[in-house]
């Protein structure tokens, strides 16, 4: 069960001019769910889009990002679930251009103008034929208030939907930001997060567009952690259409560069918590705030050792204080001149450690006021430096180890 | 339930002439239980240790390292259980040495000649008068065949205890190696594994026992993961009594060196199995081999890769060959430039991928076959270099969570 999530009202997810949508029940690995997205891109739009650093990094993804340096711009973005198309081979990477072949032709538009994505089981055979049967209904279903069909129709083991709108004040008028994203499990993004798409209808140049991009998932996608696998199927891109008009922001100094940059970000951090809201098993959603640290990276190191440590996630799903095991993860986050007699440890408000040992005022029902609640900030404070990072995870519970057994079944 | 491992039969343990073992029930943490150990060394005996990397690492650890580099030769190992005396400041510090003091009065001794080790809940005060009293008892049991009650009194969270005993031909005659050890969560080894001790009776100088020290470690608990968190005690103890007589083995090209070392690393690598055999909720002992890699570095990067995978693990737990993930995993060790187009994967006999996909021959039923057995070996080709390194880890099951979510209580 999600950690205090909702899923998305259609009514709160505004269209996005130039992007339409449309879904299909293709039958890729169950009957009787929507598992095919088709995004088409009015003519102009242009697509910045990062990807896993997993080196068995799925066919789609190579094809993707082949296409996308191939320089025409993207005009339909086809997304399955149900078969991530990953440790394929030569066949996977046929069957992802086969897959872009069928929707180019209905698109009307080049194959290479068609990025795929894909979800799902890894090693098994894309069925290419479903993919193609189910492209007429996605077709036929393309609208621009489809935002909230298409977030279900993306989703593997994700019980909620993820969708998120914020409006940008832009000079002239307001632009709007919309994304959907999905992801439960092997989730721990080193570039971006499995399928998130973020979509505006503000006009924005490829390089701005990368800037905002990079932006928005080092401080989103790139920050969460449900089980420290880093998926084959990573991807997030991000849309602009340009259909509100307006001068063309191209650089970080344009007036509307700081507003959308905000929106983009609102955005991506909020599919970005939603994804470790709904990870698999997760009944706490805990946020791990390193502080005063000498750079981002060691930063990031000591909040994902934290995030990371099997003993600290079980003993958040037990509620139970055993905050040695923070000490412990912190020890280990290979920060090696780390003095640990500097460090302060907070359960949100509540100081548990400082001088290398447990607070004096510390007391055991403080620490256990805290872990019964559902959402619980640890805050790291180093002493060391001016930087700051903040991760985003869940706990480890039997339902992580239920679902993730029973997976293909 | 441990993984096809027996409690080692006492007369299987054999004496190592110079060391005497006592235990007692000193009431650390609960009552009714053996958790205090005072080792014994005859005067001469040459001790050599390897210790956590965790940044938090105990007071024990940085008193036992600091007292062997005061030169003296120790001449007593004092180890608890229920209480790991880490993430306890100077305070423990204090009272680490105060348990040497008491120990030192009791066998005869400088404070400085005692060793001390802990392990147990973190970040709370070590009961020194707890220990201060248990001590006699341990006098009053000290005997050289001690070692399967040894073994026993410093388990934790372990199930069965872990012992193992080799003889070494040496010019001359036979000399005896025995190890006990423990551990079974916060498993995965920096430099050595929490709580081992190794003695043999054959005389060894301290740079030659070092290296051998080294060797094993480096194959055997340096070798192991069940949880990937690096404990903040974790300590690796080889004891030479030189009891035995002969020529002292002071090089590697001393004649004796090499049975030595084999019958040292045969304890040890015995030891650190167990201990995965016994991992908290162990079900299945996997044996992760990585071959024809670059260095031993890439080959146990990819090799703890594949161990510490949640989402392989609960794969191995559930007996499902849903063998994409180790794919992923794999992919996800770090090693940029690994071309995944010459990766074989087997699992015991079954070649389940090469040229970046599922092998021809593959089928569903023979991986199956596999994944139902209890002892399963995941072999890695990496088909560029001439290296190869192997990691022992288990699966991730239900009870790890119930029993890291019950630890304290």
């Amino acid at each position: 069960m999600a950690v205090n999530l909702s899923p998305p009202r259609p009514e709160d997810l505004l269209p996005v001019k130039g992007v339409k949508l449309g879904v299909a029940e293709a039958g890729i690995r169950k009957a009787g769910r929507k598992d095919l997205l088709l995004m088409t891109l009015a003519e102009g739009t242009c697509v910045s889009g990062v990807f896993t650093q997993n080196r068995f990094c799925a066919a789609p993804v190579q094809v993707a990002k082949e296409h996308l340096a191939s320089g025409g711009l993207p005009r339909a973005l086809l997304v399955n679930t149900g078969n991530a198309n990953a440790g394929t081979g030569e066949a996977g990477i046929a069957s992802a251009k086969a897959s872009c072949d069928a929707a180019a032709r209905l698109a009307g538009c080049d194959s290479r103008q068609v990025l795929p994505f894909s979800t799902g089981v890894i090693m098994e055979p894309l069925p290419v034929e479903r993919i193609v049967a189910g492209l007429p209904g996605c077709i036929a279903d393309l609208r621009e208030d489809n935002w909230a069909r298409a977030a279900e129709a993306i989703m593997t083991t994700d019980t909620v939907p993820k969708a998120r709108s914020r409006r940008a004040q832009l000079a002239g008028g307001v632009a709007t930001v919309t994304g959907i994203a999905k992801g439960a499990g092997m989730i721990r993004p080193d570039m971006a997060t499995l399928l998130a798409f973020v979509a505006t209808d503000a006009p924005v140049a490829r390089g701005a567009l990368g800037a905002l991009l990079a932006d928005a998932a080092a401080r989103s996608f790139n920050r969460i952690s449900v089980d420290g696998d880093t998926s084959t199927n990573d991807s997030f891109v991000l849309i602009a259409t340009g259909a509100r008009g307006g001068t063309v922001i191209d650089n970080a100094g344009h007036p509307g560069f700081a507003a959308l940059r905000e929106a983009v970000l609102e955005v991506s951090q909020g599919l970005a918590q939603a994804i470790v809201r709904d990870g698999e098993g997760a009944t706490k959603f805990i946020t791990v705030r390193v502080e005063k640290g000498r750079d981002e990276a060691e930063c990031a190191d000591v909040a994902y050792a934290i995030a990371h440590s099997p003993l600290v996630k079980t003993a958040f799903s037990a509620s139970d204080p055993n905050l040695g095991r923070l000490l412990a993860a912190i020890g280990n986050a290979g920060v090696r001149d780390l003095e640990v007699g500097r460090v302060e440890l907070y359960l949100d408000e509540v100081l548990v450690s400082r001088d290398g040992g447990r607070a004096p005022a510390y007391r055991e029902e403080d620490g256990k006021r805290v872990m019964a609640k559902s959402e619980i900030t640890v805050r790291v404070v180093l002493n060391r430096g001016l930087v700051a990072t903040t991760v985003w995870t869940c706990d480890l519970s039997h339902d992580y180890v239920t679902i993730n057994a029973q997976y293909r079944t």
